[in-house]
């Protein structure tokens, strides 16, 4: 079994300080913020018509995430992603609760048109957005990781981009090669906006990795499988398991991502 | 002296998970919903025009605060409250510094219109709302809790809601039925949005416990109660405070809430 | 060497527990909000134009961060700096990104006519606001607090203002007395919005201490200053940096403030 070169991918992470422009709900600006913080990334959050195209194009990925939508950002998220594209920005898409209403939905195709390099959703916002019947009732994914697999590949193969699933156990896909990813801690559901702050994770690993994009974005999410571990063995719950997650996304290594340890596995299917 | 059911309004809210649409304020988003996942309920933050009323009528419950108001989330508000009532899920109501400002007072009057099965407020707010002088300056209660409870009881006659008026000692009636509540911890007003987290939670115990609403709401009080008597066991400062109380919410047993400690005592008055 | 009686700042702070007006960013509200009332002062966060007049006018202090920046809000902090001036009530200017857009850059020249009483940024934002080369990219300081002290002289004497430029060293002048600050910890800008909520802070210890406006500055810093650097010592990470830093500000005592320790420094210059 070998590795895609995740440990390389932060180190070049790091290096650079990739500054990532956010575009995120109300909920998850500041736990986003302090997960890139704490990895190796530059946040910032700005979301102004007036400046939003300007920003996009300085920065080093964009991280569009509909969680607490409204018509105005809508328009700014258009603006922002149709910059990227045309500036070659690599920017990703979290498609928050698509399947709860109508008007996510509608955002998120328009959003499509811009085609995101990564989508990063759990299960069922996958299965919404591939068209296929959802359970979602909201932010919470209640199909299983492995029955929505098959989606996540026909989503990739759709949009022409990388599929970041992640669930109790993350897959990964870019239509043509397909990984699980297993690690973490159950403790991480019951804090809020971890899957936000990974999808501006993986934004921030695409700036500094933009030749290599599917082991960027396993890179990223192994971040977090790995530290989630560690602050799972720490915390007597999900509030020192917060805390224990930034301390431990901050403390991790190069060699903790290429070896992955026994709690966490990687591998191609 | 005999207990309302608290230990089993716990057990259905675990059991049930419900799905609380929370309309807060910026301040609150993310403490909130952390305080949500850590008992045991999920929340989902929106508040789009497009989609508000689609989306409490699917949520088990409401949770309306008018911490960082503005006339779009007002409008919005009042859609989603509306539709509440017609879809019979149960509501919050959190008047955040009604007392303050005559727009608040004039947002606060249009949301009365539309029943909130629970009015979550200080003091202060208790006594703005039903029109008696306020000593409010904005966040802080300023009025004791004891004075105020003959105009929390007004108000829930008024209202025909039950009033869950919270400070040093809590006050809960629904205008026929009234209890004190002690416990918590001194560093609880040196964390902010605590409040506005605990109006969330009762909206979470309503939906869970539709039929019992008052214990449902005390439930959600003597969470608030024993799990900050604890964390301030714990605790060297508000900080660590905060993260200890996320962890003994998250701790809490049936049994912690049906027979509560020394620390904290629920009486009827 | 004497000292500013920074000690007497925290006193007075304490005993008045000054209500701060709050304008800032999404990803600030709930960190600053904490910052506040561990400390020892008290915010409130709003922003409606229907209000924010009528609430500067009655708050001790106010403090405009420009963070996540739009056109509506930026009407609402010129309504609110006006009253400010109108009403005498100190205020506060955190320039965030300043350099980054147009847009900020506009934004920040209309607010600068109602004449802040401090400025509160970083390096790179100070040489913005002097219409001086930048090299800032977004939130993060680019050039060295020495190179830009020049340019932080220059716009207090250009606005009539303090102006707190803050980084690994801080450096205070109101254009004629200039003092240099260490102290902190290595650790405090991989936490997001640390910057912004000593701003606030500023505003609260100026809304104390209103007859000595420079040294309220000072002692607001020389908080983060001393609070910083015991966080660090105990803190394995930004996750647990963060928690302990508001444990510091609660424990601080105005001794620790008149006396600075061997890790920080003050110095006139």
């Amino acid at each position: 079994m070998t590795h895609p070169p995740l440990g390389e991918m932060l180190v070049t992470l790091r290096d650079t300080t990739p500054l990532v422009h956010c575009m995120t709900n109300y909920v998850a600006m500041n736990s986003t913020a302090n997960l890139l913080l704490a990895t190796g990334a530059s946040p910032a959050m700005l979301h102004a018509p007036e400046e939003v195209a300007e920003f996009t194009a300085i920065a080093g990925a964009l991280s569009i995430n509909i969680g607490t939508l409204s018509t105005p950002w809508a328009e700014s998220m258009q603006l922002a992603a149709r910059t990227a594209k045309e500036t070659g920005t690599p920017w990703v898409l979290d498609p928050v609760a698509v399947g709860a209403t109508a008007f996510r939905q509608q955002v998120c195709t328009a959003l499509l048109a811009h085609r995101p390099n990564v989508i990063r959703a759990n299960a069922s916002e996958v299965m919404a957005l591939t068209g296929l019947a959802s359970q979602g009732r909201g932010v919470d994914a209640t199909t299983t990781t492995e029955d929505a697999a098959q989606a996540a590949i026909k989503l990739a193969q759709q949009q022409c981009c990388i599929v970041a699933m992640t669930g109790e156990t993350d897959f990964i896909t870019n239509g043509t090669h397909h990984y699980r990813l297993t690690g973490g801690h159950a403790l991480m559901p019951r804090v809020t906006t971890l899957g936000c702050g990974l999808s501006a994770l993986v934004a921030g690993f695409l700036a500094a990795n933009q030749a290599n994009p599917l082991s960027a974005t396993l890179a990223a999410l192994a971040c977090f499988s790995i530290a989630g571990s560690r602050a799972g063995q720490q915390a007597s719950g999900p509030g020192s398991f917060q805390v224990a997650l930034l301390d431990a996304l901050y403390a991790l290594t190069p060699d903790d991502l290429s070896s992955l340890s026994q709690l966490e596995t990687l591998h191609a299917v």
